[in-house]
């Protein structure tokens, strides 16, 4: 029968070579239109801007996800800590789903389709569909994502400062924008977990790894997450989605799809995203494909700022972003602004669309929420932090805040 | 100024790491439209459905080929064959062109949005236009693209059994698909090329690396390029894109944008093409993302052949492909069909897009069409085939026709 | 206990990795004199002195080799071939014992130190000491090596056309040499082995992973194995140890170890050896040190043609070798020895030691002898070489002579 | 003539590819018997027992910094910082020698065979041995070598915080160990080097490249430079050859080569070594296979403690090393020594040898001493430290002691 075949199912990936689908669940799951979807969703969003490589999806990260899901668990149960055949399942699908709920070009349009609802909490909706659809299959899975589970360091490979999820990224955005130096040894890491009271645990002589996956994760920060023109694209990606809601409120006419416009027409809250499902199918057939299409066509728009706005993303013509740790002059932002807008013959609605000021802030590490623990040989516990050699490292890594301005590229300091 | 500024210019790059853009002309050339345009179109179609990680774009591609042109061409001149510095530009242009006229999703689609027209002929077009917009500054690399030239070897660079494009084709699908056996010896095969007489060769210590190069190609046209289920996705999206025709003509109400419809309703032969300006900016606006949202559309259109087909794409239910050396039974073929359209409840005209019997070409090495050409220590030249040693190999790599069958999944031998 | 710590036992591998230790057996087995000695055997012998990087040692393969092994035998369990915990052992302990018998710069002084003894028959000898020593802990190890196993696929995995010496060394050899192009898809093709009454078989889907494995080990052999600086060396190695001989023989006062001597002055048969545990002995602490100390002696030896030849090698001043598929005119090679013996002011008996003609043999496959066999989807087996697609890639690999022309710099031909 | 065909020379490096040797004096250095020697001590000593891939050469290494040398000088010239042919030509003859000097198995040895004088000032010593030879045709070399040259970069090229022989050593090692944590962005690093008023220094936004350089840095002192293992291994090396030297002082039988003898009987100082040429000469024939035959001989000497010594290296049974951040206490280990000395039936001469005490220094970064320095766009040079946001990260990675145990295994604390 059928089951033999499925659990000899084997993918391709770069990074990891082959990647065994382990159950018949697991191959279900991927297959799902909820989950083929993130094969249309990039994981870095407009970062190939920048990073010409960086076009891998949010799918491909999925499955790397669970791979590395796959390899921790079998070594935690080489050190004793083998779990039944369904938490192991509960685990692989948890990660599978953890994100189910980005929206297309991520960093750029959360918070504005639906408003006040965090990605986690729209996947956590849509798995709930979807186990509905699969008959309960995906209880232990969910339990598992909600931190509901009898044994908490399988909440913590899925989502915890050393997850399986941050491991993959890092791996995969590190090799395909080509920054080598963001890779780190994640066979290793995994090597060196280990479990205590039920927690997640990092052995001691693993630390000097740990303390490389952060620096790591400082750098792919710098270097591609925050990376200026990323940042300057995202911006304009939201100013573009911001002001053609402006238009369709404003009863201007412009071309939209049906399910765009319920998004930007009269943008549902978390209540209605709860208690609508129509909503829900119609939030999970948006993808990247469908923003661009419109962003294309709305470069040949008659209102003009909009127009603008879509050109410069197709035309790659991005505005200027600059970092400070003073707080930007508004008077300086707002007569760059000005000027631009008048070059481009427009009135001042379109200022702020033109020039502004913003904040980003970089966590690389969170001493105080959830640190990593590190065990020594007598199975003696401490907080990463705590460790006195490595005081300094989790504090240089601390959240950092930064503001930044973004400008037209006209405009001179 | 800005020239020296420009000339640093770096990007970085997955498989080779920073690739400098040279000149102003260079950078300027992949700031273009046409050129930016490759971003969105991806270099192996539907393959990510197989390989996950498959998603790199005709641009990234484009960019890959430059540099291993920069590296050959700075390889011959230590070999005492160096080119004018515009000679250099016209080849690292014609090579950033060669691919300019590719459709979106290329196999699936091409020959039948312009009838009768190849690939490099629309390029070719393409990069007149591109010419003009830059008042002739490309007029070198559209000699080398069209070996007119008077240095044959720089086609034979752009254009060859031996050429930048497939030493970069070959080696980026085979990283971003995983097949790492498709890796070939890029550095070792730059290394060995020499000029003889104006012509493109290879040293004779070269050979083996070019066997393996072509065992390599070899091995990824049966690995990814022709695997079953690639095939399967690039007939489907061929009967999609013809039924969407079929149903316009026939005056069914499909939503359709105005580019597309311009190809699907009427679609222009190559004197419309070459004359008519507007149908090449329609052309180049269409891209990946464009056909993507149309099936999505599609797929709940109340046509009911063009909505299955359109869902078994986007839900990856597809068909069967298998392969033969004897032309399979028609009948048995029909009669497949016939049963899948009664499943569905569809008439009989549905019948070829649910069973259909092809043909594929995979012609590795062509032995008599400008043979690959090796030359000894004393500087004699044979071809490639006409090495006792290495008859066999391309003999065995020569073209292979093979039938195939595309039948429903329900079908059963 | 110690048991539970030593099974996780890890060691780094730079071409896989982390590579586990699973079991004490292992971890003593690798840990005797009689493996450690492989760590002072390099894998390639003197082919350093053309690729830098080729220092890795015999130890770091058999440990590589028995990677492999714990990976093949995890996929044919997932296929339904599992095999009890002791007929894996003993297929991991035959794969680490398989080359004991290797002599010091193994191709340049095999069947010199020992007359008429195959490596592989000195490496049986060592085992069954190895196996006294450790209690018959290794009796399943010798009978899988011997081939008197119940399963028959267990002797292929650890000597046959595929074993996992041969996906092992073709991947390091190329990996440490730098010449990429040897690189095969072992993962891929170890996911393709199965098991057919019993015996070895690829599933027909990986035949062209096969094809070019076997291409990617002719490649290696013209490349590497049989590359003619690195022959010359070999062969030079050769005249030195038989001139030592010769001098010792002949009374001359040479320096000498006491283990050498024995070898030198009165070689061994089989007999002696297999009686003899003290010449074992005196064999297995022979080492690539204890020879190239030896040399840097007799580079200042009063003996005129071995102190030249000694000086030869250390200061990689070597003698040219050429191919050739017709056989050599001794004429011309007795003129260039006698040429440089005068030049050399040596005696005529120099002569055999400054020119001469040889043979090489570069078997990649052998249709004849245990061919490859290929498991259609149906099971039907078939050899590799009666596909009719791939006869043509058999013939092309199979045995090839070639003369070779050992002649001193100075001559011109 | 030969010129133009020397110039072409390529060798194959694992990490980099293709390495040119560019001019004919790179070549003839490269094969120059000083150089060759470097061909047969190991980079890391007796790293491989730990990490069994490590035995990588110093000549590799010296090769592979050449080639850094060669980007780097590229790069600078790009950004207007060209040098003439013969500084360029200094600075890879510089780098390809910074290593002549090194005695066999480094750490362990060095300051032992020659008492007071470091290996940087035994290199310039056989540099200038070199220079003679080659009539002069290295006085640049040694000039930059020694800071002597106008252009005090390429000194820093050479030996600085930020050296080619660092950057290359650390890639190699964690290539070649299979700690992939270590590897390094060299090629962004390069990419962000520069020139200011004839300093070398770092672009700012090069320096997350910088900090993640010396997070690897540090995790390969632990992982791998401080390895416990390693260490065990290094203070047994340099407990045998102390050991031997008292035997030889004793007037007790243990065989001895000629050119050992000489560094063991009566230690030459640096005086000594400056003023007499067979010293050189004879240092220059020692190398690692030396000393590991002397090993394997000592290890059947009838001195008792010389002879267990021995057997414990060439057995792999080591002693265990603890860090500590305290100070040992002594009469601890001298109770350990005595009961491991009485175990073994030996006097109580044989104690220091089998327990002490030691220290470990890990200056991954030192502040205070030239530090890397980083230039903004605005061309005004920082120290790294200096920098708000990354001295934490030079304050942890300042120099750091440790006190070590060397204990028998049979100990328990």
């Amino acid at each position: 029968m059928g089951h033999s075949h499925l659990t000899n199912k084997i993918l391709n990936d770069p990074l990891y070579g082959f990647i065994r689908l382990e159950s018949p669940l697991i191959l279900n799951l991927l297959d799902h239109p909820l989950l083929q979807r993130l094969r249309y969703i990039r994981q870095l969003g407009m970062t190939y801007l920048v990073y010409p490589g960086a076009t891998h999806s949010r799918w491909a990260h999925a499955l790397g996800a669970m791979h590395l899901m796959q390899n921790a668990l079998d070594i935690l149960q080489h050190k004793g800590y083998g779990v039944s055949q369904d938490d192991r399942l509960g685990a692989l699908g948890a990660i599978l789903m953890h994100d189910l709920g980005h929206a297309p070009f991520s960093h750029a349009l959360e918070g504005f389709l639906i408003k006040d609802m965090p990605h986690e909490e729209i996947s956590l909706l849509l798995m709930q569909d979807l186990n509905q659809a699969m008959d309960g299959a995906l209880n232990n899975a969910i339990d598992i994502f909600e931190n509901q589970h009898e044994l908490p360091f399988l909440h913590e490979l899925v989502s915890s400062q050393l997850d399986m999820d941050r491991l993959d990224y890092l791996s995969r955005d590190s090799f395909f924008t080509g920054v080598t130096e963001g890779i780190i040894g994640v066979d290793r890491i995994l090597q060196m977990l280990n479990v205590h009271q039920g927690k997640l645990v990092v052995d001691r002589k693993g630390v000097y790894s740990i303390e490389k996956y952060l620096m790591a994760r400082n750098l792919m920060y710098w270097q591609v997450y925050l990376h200026k023109t990323v940042l300057s694209a995202e911006y304009l990606m939201g100013h573009i989605i911001r002001r053609a809601r402006e238009c369709r409120i404003a009863g201007l006419n412009i071309q939209i799809s049906e399910d765009l416009a319920i998004f930007l027409d009269n943008p549902p809250d978390s209540n209605d995203f709860r208690n609508n499902p129509e909503l829900r199918s119609a939030y999970t057939r948006l993808d990247d494909a469908e923003i661009m299409v419109h962003l294309k066509t709305w470069a040949k728009a008659s209102e003009p700022l909009l127009q603008h706005l879509c050109g410069q993303l197709m035309n790659r013509q991005l505005s200027r972003v600059t970092f400070s740790s003073d707080e930007p002059d508004p008077n300086r932002i707002h007569e760059a602004g000005l000027q631009e807008a008048r070059r481009l013959g427009l009135d001042d609605y379109a200022i702020p669309y033109l020039a502004h000021a913003g904040i980003v802030q970089n966590a690389v590490y969170r001493p105080d929420h959830q640190p990593i623990l590190i065990q020594d040989r007598q199975r003696k516990i401490q907080s990463l932090g705590a460790l006195s050699d490595h005081a300094y490292c989790v504090d240089l890594l601390a959240e950092r805040r930064q503001y930044t301005q973004y400008l037209p590229k006209t405009e001179r300091p």
